[in-house]
């Protein structure tokens, strides 16, 4: 399997560079029956869609979703489905400039080094233009949870440089665009950004995504584990530079004794775990996080080389998102499906006959079906 | 792919149960060429081995690798090598007060509950057990990229609780047998860990793993990206959390200012990016680190359910180690060669006619055969 | 991976139905570098399309493809290369009275029943339409095996029912759209044709496909063998039912003494073997041949249910090929130099430090760079 | 995946040479609570073994199954079932004369010369060997089969050189050790191989396997076409040259309404497609032919080359079947078995959730469990 397929048996392949005519995905083994139109799309894409605040690019984005296949009078059919977005406001011009130098922290120069040839209108491949098809596959797989079980992904941002929200308002996270949970902090976020945008400079971010209600059960040992593939798709996102589940990186300082969920007939005690125990779903909900590095694209000159190994200076000058976690979010919450939808196919491949032994816990996510 | 089986261009698919006959594994398209002997194996198996130190479990384990096939005259021979390993030292009886209740913080829940019947002797196959085949597949990497590029991959213990090394001190790591890093504070970590013992609980650990020189250009677009491959190599080993690449999650509190990478002459000024850029490896070391629980096998009475669904308490009197971490060390190194070295055949099947156009930096690792 | 996609380092995923409104293909592995224009993929979809002959489906299809990813500037960039057909000729007016009754030797029962929901027009995803992508990914195959070996992949008809050639002319091969092989026999073949399209019947063909030169070692043991994965390949192309490699099915009568291809200085002495010894090539052409069913879609009426289970009679009175052998043509071709040029890139993946140890024989396929 | 692997959700890795220490291979992916033990895996190694009668090598293989993992209290449990069997009977001086030559028509040359280096020890990796192996495995996936649809798979041979059996008496079949399905030509057969052991030689043979009840809808498009992987399942079987699905090569001389299989009440009214429709099976028996070459290692002396480019002469004097095909049967069984048990699993993973909607027909395979 090539580089640009994930997932086995909901497999999504995706293609397309910043700048080229378009960009799409193919995502097979998708069950059939499950009502799918264009405009399902629309609510996630303007989610992730730049320009809806000052603090990220202006770049404008129309994304208009075209099915090409595996759809037939509103329903998918079990064929591949084929999404088609085109590029139409690929100013090109803005990245002419930097076609034969490699911007510090951008992949300029190892494409260049590993392909001999590359597409450096934007970023070509390595633009996170390509996470928009992401996200709409992710509305197919988010779909598909939310019928089989009830699941609902969600994400919001948690920490941006210094300002770290305390709490986890999820109704307020969608009334803002930048996806922050807390309503206390916000103003306080706003002037940070706005301070930080006048000041040419970018900055990291922290963002959490959750499943909920997730059925017990899903996961692979021992490669195939589902923080394994959670890890993998959620690093695969651009900028990503760690990924935790549960507590995550907390857990160096804590004992095992305070670590551990208990469980009772009430369910988990606690959830350190994020709920996932030897790779496997453990009906809890499922939460990881992700730290988002600060983009390179910024005003302020930087030293780097050009393609003849001359020193050059560079300045990002194109429209570009000072906080790229803010537009993360339906990508996290797309990758965190994707990836769930997948084990619950593979999941029951190798056990749908087995009879639950029990015992059922208050939390966890049933199979409406069953 | 089914679930016990990683890596594509060079696969390890490995079997077996803590307390079952063997645990072994089968490495596929391997390189022919590369001397091989059953010796090999032994310095990395005694460093992940228990027993070494009073701070790691008192199960004797003397594991010795025995070569099934693929190697011939002391030589790969590019067809499977199969490595197995006898379990001599399975004291069941440890166990059998456990087979019906649940651990908390343990796989125990979640396996019964998937598959309906599990074998609950030593974790089944959930032990980290299993990690000794990966330590043996990851000698045969190592040997690979020591060869091609003279790389070294290496790690070594970064934090254990409270206690944080400052320095890293790699003749020193060594000479331990708990992989610290710095002289320094060995005496403190020595005098927390005995405290820890003795109070019967048990304390998470970051690992950091480096590998140095690497290539350019190892990783694919999009989601085979080498930060992605690893993140899930890395985070399907027992107990772990967390994985961060380069700076990881402190770049949330970066800007982009700080965090990236210039580049001279000289090579890159720094390294945040921990070696990969765009998902591809820069020439830079590459640094990943990662966060181990605290094992919940812990002398502290818990609260839990047996398979009936009746609430119980569980104490886990087995030999267990009080700090996962140290023993990991090993297996964090074998799951980072193992990425690369797939990798490198992967760069190379697409890529072995491109000319490299340069520019050349100083830190990277070059083909000794090109 | 899910079932629309084949090949592994170089991989191709196809989505699309006949009568939706696209069909296309993601090509992902591509080695960079590669000159690829549209207009490169017109001889061979030419080649396959419709309406060139009396004897052939009068549907026009007037293809043209869009290269939506994965070229810049003329060059193949290694990222994935996006393939895109509309479909612009798709009456569906001739299938709306099929859509409820099962066209007996179709895949229409088969897709009802596995998936309950489908697309019936022109067969949807069953609809041999979909083959033309696999043309077009082809291109891009025989390209480049062309530049790195010299490798010319070709097909013709061996046989249409009771006329079978016993000569095969490659020149003469493309002088007519019937890829017949044999001048003298061309007419018997032309009257044959004309009288069963007449009759309003259909006839089986059997189609011979051939690679060379091919470099000697393609074929991975044990499955991955290059015969295992050719049957695979050209199986999967619609109406195959037999797939022979060298001598094929007559084997079953031969002698070891007979058909073993004997070896010395000039080479081998013979090629029984199609140019495959264990699964890996051994430097002589590589030969296939297939047999393809009469189409079943036919003016004379059949019976059959529909999805009532109420007995009906069904006749197919769309623009159909009376014999889908000759049109396979390029498609064998295609399946055939996609599986060569995949096995190209695992065996480099493997083995590209390897020294040749020769003997070298005076058939085999070199390799240009090398 | 490698080479050597081969199956999706129900993957077979195998592993060993003909002389290593042992063969063996994983399962992964296997539902639990299958009953197995080490006993069940006799019955179809005794059949597929040596010395079973004066017609196959007397080489006396006593294989005996030890299951590594996977199983506990006698039933699977759902993580990977490694089976391994030692190498007791390997006479390496046998093969100790050729190890420097290139015996014609075997893989000798293609190994040496794709990987450089290779354990010519009986072959080695291309040995027969490797199938007792799949054998095992194939035991699992009948069980498996048995149990959720009562369907039993069964070969038999159908043809040795000039003598082709015009009936199939399944009871008969196995009351010999040639597998022959007719009564009365089994003298015939005899004699004949008879005087082909005599004359030194060696002789094909056509196998047919055929698998029944079968469910409806095992089968993915486009590629993962269930009669796709058959090809390649039974082509990757050693010395086959040829696989046909229904009535196969013989389509060629057919037309379409001679064909296709009409539908009635009472079912289908012939079974030319052999059970698959579109790539999809259609509940009838799936049914399949190879052809098997005659065995190259013959006392007849041959033309070749020795490893230095030098005409040598080679006779082979192990002890070898002088057809093939004979111990071919189980093989045949166990690869068509493990082929229809990965796909029931897979089409299980999309389309759990579909709702039959009929018309069920006659002879389909149906779900206990369902």
């Amino acid at each position: 399997m090539a580089g640009n397929t994930f997932g086995q048996s909901l497999a999504v392949t995706t293609f397309g560079e910043s700048h080229g005519p378009a960009i799409g995905c193919v995502i097979d083994g998708c069950p059939p029956g499950i009502p799918l139109a264009e405009d399902d799309f629309d609510h996630d894409l303007a989610r992730r869609a730049t320009g809806r605040t000052r603090h990220t690019s202006q770049r404008r984005e129309e994304d208009r979703v075209e099915i090409l296949s595996g759809v037939y009078q509103g329903l998918t059919t079990g064929t591949p489905i084929a999404l088609l977005i085109r590029n139409t406001d690929a100013r090109s011009k803005d990245y002419g400039a930097i076609a034969e130098r490699f911007r510090p922290g951008h992949a300029d120069f190892t494409y260049w080094r590993k392909y001999g040839h590359r597409d450096p209108r934007g970023g070509g491949r390595s633009s996170a233009r390509e996470t928009t098809v992401r996200v709409a596959a992710g509305v197919i797989a988010k779909r598909f949870l939310e019928r089989q079980y009830g699941t609902r992904v969600r994400a919001c941002l948690r920490q941006v440089g210094p300002i770290r929200a305390a709490q986890t308002d999820w109704d307020f996270v969608e009334s803002t665009p930048l996806f922050w949970p807390e309503p206390s902090s916000l103003e306080q976020l706003e002037a940070f950004l706005d301070g930080l945008r006048k000041s040419g400079d970018s900055i990291g971010a922290l963002v959490e995504v959750e499943a909920a209600p997730v059925p017990v059960g899903l996961g692979e040992p021992v490669y195939g584990k589902l923080d394994a593939e959670l890890a993998a798709a959620l690093m695969s996102i651009n900028a990503v530079k760690a990924v935790e589940i549960g507590d995550g990186l907390a857990v160096v300082e804590q004992r095992g004794s305070q670590h551990r969920d208990q469980i009772s007939r009430d369910g988990f005690a606690s959830n350190h775990a994020g709920g996932i125990l030897g790779g496997i779903s453990s009906g809890q909900p499922v939460v990881a996080r992700i730290a988002l590095k600060p983009t390179s694209s910024i005003l302020i000159p930087g030293n780097t080389l050009d393609v003849h190994g001359e020193p050059v200076e560079v300045v990002t000058k194109g429209r570009h998102d000072p906080c790229v976690g803010i537009r993360a979010i339906p990508i996290a919450e797309a990758m965190m499906a994707l990836v769930l939808a997948d084990q619950v196919l593979r999941h029951r491949a190798q056990n749908a006959d087995v009879v639950d032994p029990g015992p059922v816990l208050a939390s966890e996510g049933h199979d409406k079906a069953g």
